[in-house]
């Protein structure tokens, strides 16, 4: 299976579903955050998973630096690499990842890309139906993580709109809604969720790919950039300029993302990384001035003394707890609304989306006036 | 101050020791070993202190890999990214580093490399002075470590034959050796120094260099060497087939050494590595068949239950031993009797001489003839 935006097309509406297909895709995945104070005793395994492709049988490798923290999204071979210790949080369910690929025929319904186009037929349909997703835009494809036991309900949800396909050793086998979602008890539909507040940092994104075979010759810069330059200081300097350090990098299936600011992408040698053709700038919107449907406060923000009680109590929590969905539907419908392209990445904390430069006024304007009410 | 061997001639005779400058380096160094099962919490700082040179100011990186650990040598600057646990043993001493430089004369007196240079005008009498050294030669030079606090005695034993310089912010200033022995009191003679096995593996040996600005274009595959090639059943394959697991890298001063036997050398593209001229191979000699002055045992071959309460105690016995001395001598001197190069390897636990591969069985023969008691 390949991903390739250039080689496809995406359909975003209802009509021009049946013209896609969702395969649901082998690997099981593992999303955790890993504090930066821990970073150093997770510099052996990240590496091994970055670099030395041949050491490892992880296939699904995400990365996503944040001003405190990393997201890990990473298939259990990858999660072998990781030592569990209380820098990193682990997520308590399995994921799995779908991806919505045409079928072959060559109408086309919309020129956006990202998750605009599959707001309406994917994203609204499983936040209706109470299914959280935790969505990762690649510079190739757009994969929507579910959590396994959630399975049958994303089934039930989608087979009317989309022929559903399950990668098994490769091969894509037809899945049989009937059969698989039999017994299954359509839930209550959700509650509207929270609004979460928007931020939007000034820098500017570019996202890009890399051939792996050259992966080797930026690999000093990349260590550095990924694990080398969080000092807490260059941190502080940024949030005071009203930027962000957003850094994300994807190995998946072979394929490399990069989503880097303009101004750590000129650490890289230009003639190396790949940016779409019409080679665009984007901005982001973060959403969530609390954390998420992941929310689990970083230690550094609790005051007690006892910290490690009050952590555990927070994981026990968030095991009962009925985490946020809807999310990325509040942000990717009204964007599919105005026909404004997005790249979407979800991280433990905080969702982010990325817009075309030119679109970030108007999207601001946008989600602002949906928090104070107006639809 | 430059190091390289091609630019300049080294003198060993007595003779010609007066036209031999002694340079006292101004590196304050450690003498470390890592145990290979803690790397794991160490690849973050070493991986900064080779491959990312402006994140850090150390000068003086040296790591030799050996079946079970590393040796790591560096300077304060480098020793403050190694994290301090268990894994890791650091020698009680601040150690400096000599180097003997031609002081511009042109004529030679040998065309012998490496240690056996040195043999008679340097290793022989701090040997007789009851001054312990622990050698590492690399492709450019050979440094000498010695303890500071043995300062006075070097100075003292090797005021007569050289012309003692100290680096005091890169410059050379001359040493006043009436003034810096004054008071010193003349160490009683060594006895004689215990006799220790030697083996010799069958791997073949090459000693390289490479441009420090190429040094990213390999970046993944010395990883991929250095930290990630290791296992136990590596070793234990090697070991049966009479191969030893040993490599080594330093970068000292923006100079890179690299000694790599020519199995593993292949994986590196052959047009970067510098190798000498005469292009030799070499053959290792490896001596002690115990550890040797940092003799302390590895937890691995410790049986009793109370691992740690036996660590202590070895500990604190060294702290008061003394170490042994002479053993550079024991190796050099006959090698400079029979004008045989050497390259030689110094570790926490083993000393490791490297001599042409056409002179190994000679070699051998003489080590064995030693240890018989013949001289």
């Amino acid at each position: 299976m390949r991903f390739a935006r250039a080689d496809r097309t995406f359909y975003s509406t209802p009509e021009c579903a049946r013209e896609m297909d969702l395969h649901i895709l082998e690997h099981r995945l593992r999303v955790t955050s890993l504090r930066k104070a821990g970073l150093e005793r997770y510099t052996h395994g990240l590496i091994k998973l970055v670099f030395l492709r041949d050491k490892s049988r992880c296939k699904f490798f995400s990365l996503t630096e944040m001003p405190d923290d990393y997201t890990l999204v990473l298939d259990e071979e990858g999660f072998k690499e990781l030592p569990q210790t209380d820098y990193l949080q682990v997520a308590e369910a399995t994921w799995l990842a779908l991806n919505v690929v045409s079928n072959g025929h060559s109408s086309t319904c919309s020129q956006t890309i990202g998750v605009t186009k599959i707001a309406k037929s994917v994203i609204a349909p499983l936040a209706q139906h109470n299914v959280s997703v935790f969505m990762l835009s690649t510079y190739q494809t757009d994969f929507i993580l579910v959590r396994e036991s959630d399975l049958p309900a994303v089934i039930h949800t989608l087979s009317e709109e989309f022929s559903i396909y399950k990668e098994v050793n490769g091969e894509s086998v037809p899945v049989d809604s009937n059969n698989v979602t039999n017994g299954f008890i359509k839930p209550k539909t959700a509650a509207s969720p929270t609004v979460h507040p928007v931020l939007s940092p000034k820098n500017q994104f570019c996202v890009m790919s890399l051939d792996p075979d050259t992966l080797p010759t930026i690999a000093t810069i990349l260590m550095d950039v990924m694990f080398y330059s969080a000092s807490l200081k260059a941190r502080s300097a940024d949030q005071d300029l009203g930027y962000i350090r957003f850094f994300s990098f994807s190995l998946i299936d072979g394929y490399i993302s990069i989503v880097v600011d303009t101004q750590t992408q000129k650490r890289f040698p230009s003639n190396l990384l790949l940016t779409s053709a019409s080679s665009e700038l984007w901005r982001m919107v973060r959403i969530g001035g609390q954390p998420l449907g992941f929310g689990i406060k970083s230690r550094d923000e609790v005051n007690t003394e006892d910290k490690g009680e009050y952590f555990q109590n927070r994981l026990r929590d968030y095991a009962d707890k009925t985490d946020e969905c809807g999310i990325v539907a509040q942000i990717s419908e009204p964007l599919a609304n105005a026909d404004i392209s997005a790249y979407y990445i979800s991280t433990f904390n905080f969702d982010h989306a990325l817009v075309p430069e030119e679109d970030i006024d108007s999207v601001i304007t946008m989600l602002q006036k949906r928090q104070n009410g107006e639809r």
